[in-house]
Order: structure tokens, then sequence, then C-alpha cells
């Protein structure tokens, strides 16, 4: 084949908040009509103080119709075909602002003490039905992932697992931030564990969330961050991806891989890659060098791996838009670790570039890691069926020989 | 000189918590005399559940005299002339569960909801008060840090300072965990800072504060870690650094140091210091590289140094106990910085052992970076009084010629 398999480990896809009504469990649906303006008027303003309205404005200009991608199947099919991506892993939140599941069930899946449990499993569950029909059109080409508001109740969350296994979906989405709720290394969370084990289902944590209200102060979203928050945006870009990978700290040192040696892992949107290593080698550390920490007793005892190994044989990274820094030192960072995306309908991510963005991230690398970081270990990793993508990527994937000069 | 002037950067000092009774204010102390019991039972509880009482009890045996050095001042000289130590930066906690100040104002300096804040306050100036008297006797050895619990009202705190720096004491001790607190990016916080600047007050994050309930769970320090949160002390030693690091973060993009260029803050046993780069390296590529956030459009316009300058201008690292891998990447850490610490009276810091970790840590290494580890650095920093630790250093500190090859 003189094309790559491309998978986008990172794409996002919701309906317009309104349009989950009929997906909603009926005594919700009332509800969604009174919340619906509010939750509109609250992620514009989340627009125009953390966003840039008119950056976003136009960046999408021209680009409406494909944009109806993040919910319309037929254009989605459009968009990855352009886009030279032969299959994608689906998160919710299509176009920010618009595309977010009601009652907090979006990408950033809040748990604070704000949150009524009971109205984000509803609309998760809506998204989550949603997602089901929309992806069993064309099944070989998606990786639909099941919201799962984990922390109000270990128990509805195995069984939505269980119920999103049975409709064709194959991983869930948890949130990053467990707040004032028990961490992943936590007991309780147990079961869940062993049921995606045991069903094959990936669990993802995706860049996003963080405690906004840290940087951008309790107000947030409904003050300007710059007025009394000087440089919020930058303490937040600068900590996002330690909020996204904490996850894992918890669940390596939490002895969860050891327990359940088969669970997958994947970081999605680790906009800087190059952090893993130095984070991997800061847990090895204190499981080798006790020094330090002699005084809090042996805690190691428990595992029979180094964090790095557990991070080799259970975790991947969605590495969307893959930073060329973060392709040279595949080696380091893990290359079977590496999985590209292109983040669809996001205005950072590659989409409707991402060939040129391929080329400058990769071209000049030997073809089979290339290869490995654009699709082949995302084809391990979710277990795709290869023999159905292949004829895809035939059509429209990359030409392996765009790729074989570095970027001037 | 054929001997090094040494500086330790990290030491700690504390009363018995019944004895700070005389240095309340009259009004707190009745409920001191209720709490303390209370306290002393708590303390030990987190003794058994986080540190290992065994291991504590171990090291601290045959050395009982010396370790009243944490709050009497006759011992503490003839510790620090034993350890070869000619001056010390004090922060408060003597022996641990031991000599913590009353009513959270300990090193950790708790910010939750649990805080009663009059108290905290109460307990903190018991403390300042105490510390000033004690350095008083030989003040060319000692920088006394005055507990600050900033968060709850700014205008107190600029009069502690005030009151701390009248006092004798030259920098303040503030919370690393600003919780549901503005974060240090914040105007509120400006004319501390101000005062801190215009006072010659050093700023200090000491490490060890995190947020131990989401290790732990919710009922620390009540139950024992590993019954239902395995992992924990892994979870926390491997980002208890991040913690301490984080004011920093929210200093640098908050433009502080560019409001008040001469603020001096110190990150004190920063245990893996090996980290700095890579957290300097990740917040300027956020200043230079917009793609990634340019939906949040210009964030670093208020900024006229990348974060890695302002660091290198305003920051100092307190390396407890430097470890050889730190001092061997001094260069990119940034030589100037790395101010060595003995951490005494904690078992985990160099105390009585200090010439040889010393060594350990520096021997082979040019003699004049040695020095500028040791002692100089920190001379610079604090603007000692070089003249009167001198003829101290020459009497009591390390041999150079001690330094020459490395450990083997």
């Amino acid at each position: 084949m003189d094309r790559f398999l491309v998978v986008s480990s990172d794409c996002h896809a919701g309906l317009p908040i309104k349009e989950y009504r009929p997906y909603l469990d009926p005594q919700y649906r009332e509800i969604l009509d009174q919340a619906a303006p509010i939750e509109i008027e609250m992620a514009g303003k989340a627009s125009e103080s953390f966003l840039i309205k008119e950056i976003n404005e136009q960046w999408r200009a021209g680009n409406e119709d494909v944009l109806t991608g993040a919910w319309v199947h037929e254009q989605r099919l459009q968009m990855l075909d352009a886009d030279g991506i032969a299959a994608e892993v689906i998160f919710p939140d299509g176009i920010t602002e618009v595309n977010t599941p009601p009652f907090g069930a979006g990408i950033s899946l809040g748990t604070s003490e704000e949150i009524v449990p009971e109205l984000q499993w509803a609309g998760a569950r809506a998204h989550n039905r949603w997602l089901a029909e929309f992806v069993s059109a064309t099944p070989e080409r998606h990786i639909g992932l099941a919201i799962v508001p984990i922390v109000w109740d270990v128990d509805q969350a195995v069984a939505e697992a269980r119920w999103a296994a049975e409709n064709g979906l194959k991983g869930v989405v948890l949130p990053n931030m467990t707040r004032h709720h028990a961490g992943y290394n936590h007991r309780r969370y147990h079961p869940f564990w062993e049921a995606c084990e045991s069903l094959g289902l990936i669990a993802h944590f995706h860049s996003g969330a963080a405690p906004m209200e840290q940087y951008f102060g309790n107000d947030w979203p409904n003050t300007p961050a710059d007025v009394d928050n000087p440089g919020a945006v930058g303490a937040y870009v600068s900590e996002v991806s330690w909020w996204t990978f904490r996850p894992a700290t918890f669940l390596i040192w939490g002895g969860v891989f050891e327990q359940f040696p088969k669970l997958k892992v994947a970081l999605t949107e680790a906009g800087t890659a190059w952090m893993i290593p130095p984070w991997l080698r800061l847990m090895d550390h204190h499981y080798h060098d006790k020094q330090f920490s002699a005084k809090m007793g042996d805690f190691t005892a428990h595992l029979s791996m180094s964090p790095s190994e557990y991070f080799r044989r259970n975790i991947a990274i969605g590495a969307s838009c893959t930073a060329r820094a973060d392709a040279e030192i595949r080696h380091e960072l893990g290359l079977e670790q590496i999985m590209w995306g292109s983040d669809f309908p996001h205005p950072e991510g590659s989409w409707p570039h991402s060939h040129e963005q391929m080329t400058r991230a990769f071209g000049g690398f030997p073809e089979q890691d290339v290869g490995m970081m654009l699709g082949e270990n995302a084809v391990s990793f979710y277990g795709l069926d290869r023999d159905r993508l292949l004829p895809i990527a035939e059509r429209i994937g990359p030409k392996k020989a765009d790729f074989i000069s570095a970027p001037t």
C-alpha cells in the first residue's frame, strides 16, 4: 500500500443541546427545556471570557457545512475522508459552546458540589444513546466512547459500562478531576475496572478539565479573566496536561494495573507529551529510591512492576496533532504509546489541514514509525478491524511519498 | 579559607505545642489548653498512618538531647556547629508530630474550610513571637521566617509582614495550597507582594502540603492509608513537589514578578529538583508557542520576560539534601538558584550526617560551584552578613579538601 492507515485518537461529536431531548429519559425533558437557554448562555460566557469568540468565528467561516459533521453522520464521513482518516475515537463536545451534552455531562465532566448527579447521569445517558446510534452505520470507522460520571455511584457506572459494550461503544470517558470524591487509587472503583477489563472497554481521560476557579476566580465564567486574575490562561495551559495525566498517577500507584493487568487507559490531547518522560522518571525514582520517603514506610510492596512499566503495558497517549518535538523523542516517550489525532472540530486541532500537519510532524522519520504513530498503534490498542479499514485507507489515506523528507 | 561557608536553606524549629501558651494572645490560651491534647492525638494518628512511627523512633534514638535544638537555642548552636552549618533558614515544625504551632498554623498551613482563620492567625503569631525571640541571640546565624496565613485577609498579612521585619525576621512562609481562595495570580495579594518587596522579606513555599484527602480519603488521618487507598503514599510523594512549585506558576503567569521585580521567592525542599527544567520548558513553550492556545487569545501581553527568565531573576530553590543528580544538572537548573539545606530535625534530612551527605552530593565538582550551592548562593539571596559568618565557617565549616574527589 502506498498510503498510511490513519486513525484519529481524538475526535469530538455531539448534538446541539436541544436536540438531545428525545434521547433523554422522559422525566428530564422538561428540565432540559428550562435549562437549555441557561446552559447556552453560560457556554457563551465561557466562550467570551475564556475562548476568543472572534478567532473561533473566523476559523469556522466557510466551513459551516462540514462542521455539522459534529453531529450529522453523512457530513462526518465526508470530513473523515477529506482529512485522510480511516477511523476515529469519538469524545463528547463537538463544536465548543454548541454541542455539549446537557446538565454538565460534557467533556469536562464536573464533579464539584454544583453538579446534580442525577441530571448529569441523565445527560450522559442521552449522549451515549445518541452516540450508539451515530456510530452504528459505519461501526468499523468509529470508536464511540460512553460518558460515565463514575464518582457518584460505582454500581451505576458498571451498569452503564455494560450498556455501552452491548450497544457498540468501545470505551468510556471518565472525569479527570475527582475533587472531594475518592481518588482513582481507591478500592471503591475496582468493580468498574473489572467491568472495563472483562468487557474490553478502554478508559479515557481527555484534556480540558482543571480547577478553573483556581485560575479564573470563583465567579468564572461570569467575570472576564484578566480583570482580577491576570495570567489565568497561562497558568491553566501550563497545568492542563498535568490534570489529564493525574488519574494515571493514582491508577499506577493504586495497583489498579497490578490487579487488572488487561485494563487499558488512554490519556488524550496531552498537548505537551514531552512532559511524560520526566513524569515517568519521577514516579520510577520514588519507586526505587526510598531515602526521601523512608519515614513513610514501604509503599511499593503491592506493585510488581515500576510505574513506567505499567505505563508501557497499559497506557496509550492520544497525541492530538502530535508535535514534531514529541515525534522526535518517540523512543523515549514510547513509540507504541503515541497515537496521532485530529481533534475535529476544535480550532486547536489539525482539521481541515491534517495532511499538512501530519507531514510537518512526521516527515523524514522511518516509514514504519510514522505508520505506527498515525494509525497502527491505535489499530492494536483499540483492537480495530484492520481488514475492513485497509480498503478505506487505500482510498483516502495520506500518501507515504509525502512523508519522505523532513519539512524545511 | 580552607573550609566552605555553609548555609542550610531548610531547617525547622518550633516549641512543643503547650509551650506556645505564653506567646499566644491571652484570649486564646484557654482554647489551647483544651485543644492541645486533641492536636497531639491527631498528630499521633498522622504519625501512625502516614509516618512510620518505629522508623522515626529508631532514627531519633540516642539523639534526644540534640533534637531539643528544635526549640532550645543553646542546643541549636551545638547542632549547627556539629553539622558544619554557619547559618540557617528556619521554617516552623521542628520534630514532626511534636513541635507544630497550634491551631493549624504549622508548615502545612491549611486553607480548607475546616480551619478557623482567627485561631490559625493566633497560632501563627505565637510562633512568630517565639521565633523572633529565638533568633535574637545570634541573629547573624538565623533567617527566621514568619508564618503568614495570607488567604484569609491580605491586610492582616501585610501587618504581620511589617511586624516580622521590625522584629528581626527575614522572610515569610505562605500556604502552598490556596484551595477555594484566590490563586496567587490574583490582584488581591498585590499589597502583600509590595510589602515583601519594600521590606526585603523573602516569600517561601515549603514542600509538604498537598490535598491529603485526595490520596488518603476524606477520613485521613483517622483511617490507615492502605485499607481503602492503596498507593496513597506513592501518589503523594510523586506530586508533592508539584504542589510546592505551583504557587510560582501562578506568580509568574500572574505578572507578579513583572510588577514587583525585586520580590524574591524560595521554593524549599523541592526533593526532585530535576523536575524544574521540564516545568520551565513547559511554561516557556506556552509563552512562545500560541498554536495550541490561540483560541484563548493573547495571554502573554502583560509579561516582558519569559517564565524561565522570571525564575532566574526572582526565585531560588531550597534544595534540601541536594541530590547528586540535581548537582549534576546545576547549569540547566540554574547554578545560582541551588541552595543546599539539611532539613534538621527531619528524618529525611541530612542531619546528623551532613558532612557525608554534602561530600556525596558535591564531591568532584569545581570548588566554586560547590561553594555556591553550599552557601554563597544563600548569602547573596538572603543578603547575609558574610563578614560575620566567615569566622564561624572557618571554625566549623566542612573542609574543601574533603570535596576534591567524586564519591566512589
